[in-house]
């Protein structure tokens, strides 16, 4: 029997492209043969995410890509920063199925372990992560969330950054008592096997989790349901400013 | 002792002009002597908002709306859509205090009974407000979530929309047994006094709540935090496409 | 448009008149023109409140002022102890509505940050003000609650009080990362203003609080439904021992 | 080895007679050799507790009741009224152990199945009683509160009351798909077999189940800690009006 | 990059071979090249399992088998029925990732809509689904557990089966207002698309998505965490009756 | 009136018959006269239990023990390991009542203070004491659990174990500011009354606990329901490896 070649579509919701190729460079080291992944940079927004404010604006970008990928050709999309931002919208238009890379990467640290430590860049980003944590069920595997205090156009370049991230890491588990650690921005994805071998513990990038768990339920058939919701948005008129 | 003149800015977050008439007139009718209701009509985005893709393209109009209400002398602001759109965002770039008619209606709703009841327009809107009663800790005072399924805009022009809205209401208290009614609609405010001569219970308006509400921060002297989270965002290169 | 006159009765659930004076101060600064303020002290029970056995012997006093301000015209109420003693009680018998300052002291609080301390006098009433905080549906705002270990009818007399209360805030919102404080007695009125600029955070006195929110329920025609559980309770015969 | 007698106060929050008697005849159907029940009768407050302001204002005469217990030889205390009031109050005052029959009925219940039905006298009480379930953890048992609109005083004299309650039982197990009823009204209390045997499911009476656990506490040794919020209340002036 | 070939067991922890046969056969179409999966039936235990009785002595055949795939080059695991018996204990002993189809069927289901319902075999096993529900975190997600009534080893037999579980699924997402479908029975995988097509909403089969998940979990190299509570179970002294 | 005698099974689900001898000690010394109370040691499993393996290990031989309890007259059983092995299985094929010693000893604490501390063996433990107080409900009076790091069978051998658990339990109402300690072991069931001693706060063992309930529960008559969940067992073929 074989399972048809999918095309996931990797939304990075910042305009910083770097970050996008790092990060679809993680997702295609774990796809199945036959899953291609193509990284998409958002065209409109910020540069970086690091507020409400930041996130509120960065959600067009991020809806016109998908609607670019409903046209491109896309079977299921990620939307690659923590804080998931027009995750709903997004499920609305999409014809395929789409992953948020902090659902992901929370679900996926729940099969391994009774506890996750969130370990993400600014301490004002920590709000929303408890937001999304509560709104996915994840809030009862969730010990702990935390902050490198690393801006994240500065995981890059800094380089200290993958060492202080790596002790955020250490002081979170022990601090939570939590068995694995999830890592709190798509630009710590390029960290993630290194960690978890000086930590000796799972470590979880949202970025491949999302991915992955996209190519999954594409193989399976699955997409959003149209029953309520989700289903697609009424036709309106739009003033653009 | 004299509480100095305040002014509110209360922000539609859809572009109907005369949505934002109809509620001004609302706000009006209970502010204190001193008050000074403004009435604000987004510049971009939908006509009405009925899906959570209409709501992720009004918040860039509302936040613009307050970033010229931080030049105009706005004290305080209201958003006054249901599904409380760009309220964290708005809380990061105001200096006076930002009230959601979502959560002010169902705070105050929570004074006046064990539970209540909300009636909105569209089905498909249910889920929004099921995750703000939640987010506002007011899960355990939400009995239920309603529909009349009477689109947004055809509230005012439908001339059996005020009937439908009433019985909906009747039918969501007797089912949930609850004390009191908050309706789920900026454009339902001027319903709010019919319906509680027709019910016998209290019926809550957000716009009006919400107004007052931001009228006693401010006399108080309350604003959002800027202690973490609330903080100004941090400055960004924005791409604009 | 005028919003009439009102009339909001402060009462204060101990015996203690000076507190009443107090704490009037602080309502009639912030209430709006043609909103009177009357203050009740409680003319049987404890001379403070710090134990469950306090709060009980409390409660037929609180009732018997509220039926006196029925005959009084008192439109609205305040119930000024942190415990609330006597809400649902006082709410069956009031026709205008209740409003205890511990649910809108914290109720205010969540308008204003994602979390607020609580800082109390003796760390025996903790539990009773974690009790209120999840019956009213504060229990994910509310991220602790700190004594400061002074008695209530010290908190005037004592000339270091008001430090130590300050020093209190500052510990609790420190090790609570929370954004906001919420002053839990009644009789912390007047350290308000001074606590905030020190600390440099929203502090939120539940007397002004409640004030203005029973004054923002009559303006808009709203008290508690008695449609069910808050009717007037059935007539009863009484020993009176 | 043997274990020494013990004396429970039942406790009896109304003023009506005939109620502690028929209540302290379950008791004494199932108590240990050399367990004494001793039935008192609150000497204040009201016939019988259909509000929260009848329950405010039986309080008082609960806690008297109380502290001559503590002069009599009391060894533990059962409250025996549903709302369980003043039960906090009574546990700082009392050497031993204190149990309200709605704690006790509720948690009893919770050993003999996945949820039980709660079947109380007026629908204006339910509140109360899901408050309690809340209380005492036991909402995730709770599967449903219903109401068979009798009056507390006329269980006894209404001749088709049983027959009312028991169909009202039965209702509300098909309703909320539970395997035990608990009798919400310590008037029911010798209903209890009879619906058992007519439904086929276990039915708890919390008089005797109050009793029994009182007994067992004071079998241990056990009685409510002193160490902190439960310990004996500051001394403190009382006006009596 | 390739990721190279994984094994997954799919253990069925009842006795009857011919489920494990079908059930493989839908993993089987839904894997990635070079994934391989191999079918284990459980050597001790009940033929099917419909009670806690059944799912407790289920579980030692489970801890078995796991123990064969340890020595037999598994790489993950899946426990093949709805109850996810044995789920912690052979996290402990297994050095792949172990995934149960409840767990794997409402995560996954959690990625498509705001609500699922599940449908499962008999009504007495209604229980342990919900538990599940919570302990995975999929309560707020979960929004009814129905019963088709059907025995699971009735599933295969009954000409009428899959139309009676059709239309169980149908009347579910009515009643509970569900988007999507999770089918409560390892036996039910093989009607999973054709339930889907008849009702028009996603459908989810634990077995495809727990092999899935454990597929993706192996693919990125995460297995449970042994920081603590499953590191490997200390050695002991067994009785063998 | 007289309560007849009735018989408690207490069941030891580790095969240690010293560990039995001790805890049926401490469940005759608080019984009532005329109950007796059976020690019964299990004949298959584990020598301790530490772990999740060991826990479903031991199952089978609680519900064989429960099973010749029904041949053998018990009235009422007690499953006596704090991790309540089987015991949704046991009530399935009981006819009296049948309590585990965390369920029982978490609802004891529950009457004696605001919140419990428990104190176990191995910290590896700490998870299932954890679900086990969610699932009783008990989570809010659950305000820490904690370990000693002793292992099961040295808590009899060694010397210094009392001294080490009582300094555990002293830290842990320390920490956690909690009134009453749990004891999370079979085996500390003998050093209760000295820790209480040492304390002074209420401990409570979950030997004695639950034998107390189960003596309550014969003595009104009441058995897990077999409405639905916990009705017998479906018959079912077995294979026995």
């Amino acid at each position: 029997m074989t399972v048809p070649a999918s095309t996931i579509w990797v939304i990075n919701p910042n305009t910083t492209e770097s970050m996008t190729a790092a990060m679809v460079d993680c997702a295609r080291a774990v796809v199945a043969p036959g899953t291609h992944v193509v990284g998409v940079t958002s065209e409109i927004g910020p540069a970086s995410i690091e507020s409400h404010y930041d996130e509120a604006l960065s959600v067009p970008g991020v809806l016109r890509a998908v609607e670019r990928g409903e046209r491109g050709g896309a079977d299921g999309y990620v939307i690659a920063c923590f804080g998931d931002p027009g995750l709903d919208a997004a499920r609305e238009v999409a014809s395929g199925p789409v992953v948020g890379i902090a659902e992901a990467a929370m679900r996926t640290a729940s099969y391994l372990g009774r506890g996750f430590s969130v370990v993400t860049t600014l301490g004002r980003t920590m709000g929303r992560a408890a937001d999304l944590a509560e709104h996915y069920g994840m809030q009862r595997f969730c010990r702990g969330i935390h902050a490198c205090e690393i801006a994240v156009l500065d995981l890059d370049g800094d380089p200290e950054a993958r060492k202080i991230v790596t002790e955020a890491c250490r002081d979170a588990i022990e601090a939570d008592g939590s068995d694995v650690v999830v890592l709190g921005c798509a630009g710590m994805a390029d960290m993630c096997a290194s960690i978890s071998a000086d930590l000796g513990v799972p470590v979880v990038d949202g970025v491949t989790a999302a991915t992955l768990t996209a190519q999954s339920l594409v193989a399976m058939g699955l997409r959003t349901s149209t029953r309520g919701e989700f289903a697609a948005p009424p036709p309106k008129d739009y003033l653009t400013g």
